[in-house]
């Protein structure tokens, strides 16, 4: 059977160039690509060519059209890597088990590289969130301030890709065993215990100590995890 | 400007109705899916929404279509990191440093859970390795073995999730930083140095000591990492 070969081949050196010129730093992240047409003319290729081109770059993440307007190169990469860890656990290749145990590794990692490198003004937005916690008692509302009290620890350990999977990991938790986590978060003595946990975090990091920092983080998340199991199991 | 809303809103639903599917085992890795033709029959819909499924589905990671063969769902998803890992260095929000980083975290994190779970048969295989490397010399052929020992630690640790990071990130080194490594190797006593490390991680794993295999794997990477920086900078 025959197959497109050149068709193939010619798209992929228009991929190929749309790579290069980003690795160059000729493209850069939001900018808007030149229409099918213009590529198609200034490539001096087909308009099938230039099309499968632009699919391939859109199932790599890397462009998105955008109705009536066109097609960029992404400007937000955060969320990259939620749809393959969905797809994951979609095939069930995972499970929850082992989301916690992903979680587990990333936020060790996170909490060590954040007690060297986080700054003045992070720690105070950190304080902040805790102080709010404070006064706050519906569960939902602390849940959310939980999730982005975790999110700021992996943004101050200025890694992307750590915090590009904590995001994954995150969401997939949220999506899969939301209601377990309001099951924690209801008891009384729980929400205590939790508050106490970030405030050894918080305190880890503002002294710098990647030790006790992991330390902290590890106390918190085995209670929280143990918590998670029993109501998966 | 219309926007054609029916066609989105009947290409989701063929695309939920699939991962149901693959969500309740009714589909499964390696299946082959019925022609869009069937699809569109079966569905009542119209063979572009079937189209436009399959598309969407192929950009999750997925599916593939073989030429002449129809479309599968995947069989394999050790890869599905990789390619969203590129994209994320392609577009420069992350760099070589950080790809370190996160292999440190990553496997400090497998090798606490392989001491824990790994098996009598996994052993062997480890130490087969280190056999083999013990009576090597070519610098190739000793940084492959590398890849495999710590690949081999990562399926101990039995967590799909680690295994499939630890991929992207060792795929992610190589291409990027694989003259570096032969640097490293090159050194008549970095090799006993890799070599003597290595040991002593697969005598923590037998111990099934997750304390000291954390420690043994810890010393192997920041004498890698440092050397890997060294040359980076």
């Amino acid at each position: 059977m025959f197959t497109p070969i050149k068709n193939t081949t010619v798209s992929e050196k228009v991929v190929e160039q749309i790579k290069d010129m980003l690795s160059k730093g000729n493209l850069n992240k939001g900018d808007r690509l030149p229409s099918e047409r213009q590529m198609a003319e200034t490539l001096e290729v087909s308009r099938s060519s230039v099309r499968e081109a632009l699919r391939e770059l859109e199932m790599m993440g890397l462009i998105e059209s955008r109705q009536g307007e066109g097609n960029f190169i992404k400007s937000n990469f955060e969320d990259i890597l939620f749809e393959p860890f969905s797809t994951i656990f979609l095939i069930k290749e995972s499970n929850a088990k082992e989301i916690l145990e992903l979680r587990n590794v990333i936020e060790k990692g996170t909490v060590v590289l954040a007690a060297e490198r986080i700054t003045a003004d992070e720690l105070e937005d950190i304080r902040k969130i805790l102080d709010t916690a404070e006064d706050l008692d519906s569960e939902e509302e602390l849940a959310k301030l939980d999730i982005i009290f975790h999110y700021k620890i992996a943004q101050a350990s200025k890694n992307f890709l750590l915090q590009s999977i904590l995001n994954a990991v995150s969401s997939l938790i949220e999506a899969s065993i939301k209601d377990i986590r309001k099951n924690i978060m209801i008891k009384e003595e729980h929400k205590e215990i939790i508050k106490k946990q970030h405030l050894d975090i918080y305190e880890s990091l503002e002294s710098h100590n990647p030790k006790i920092a992991e330390r902290a983080m590890s106390n918190h998340l085995d209670f929280v995890n143990n918590e998670m199991k029993k109501s998966i199991i």
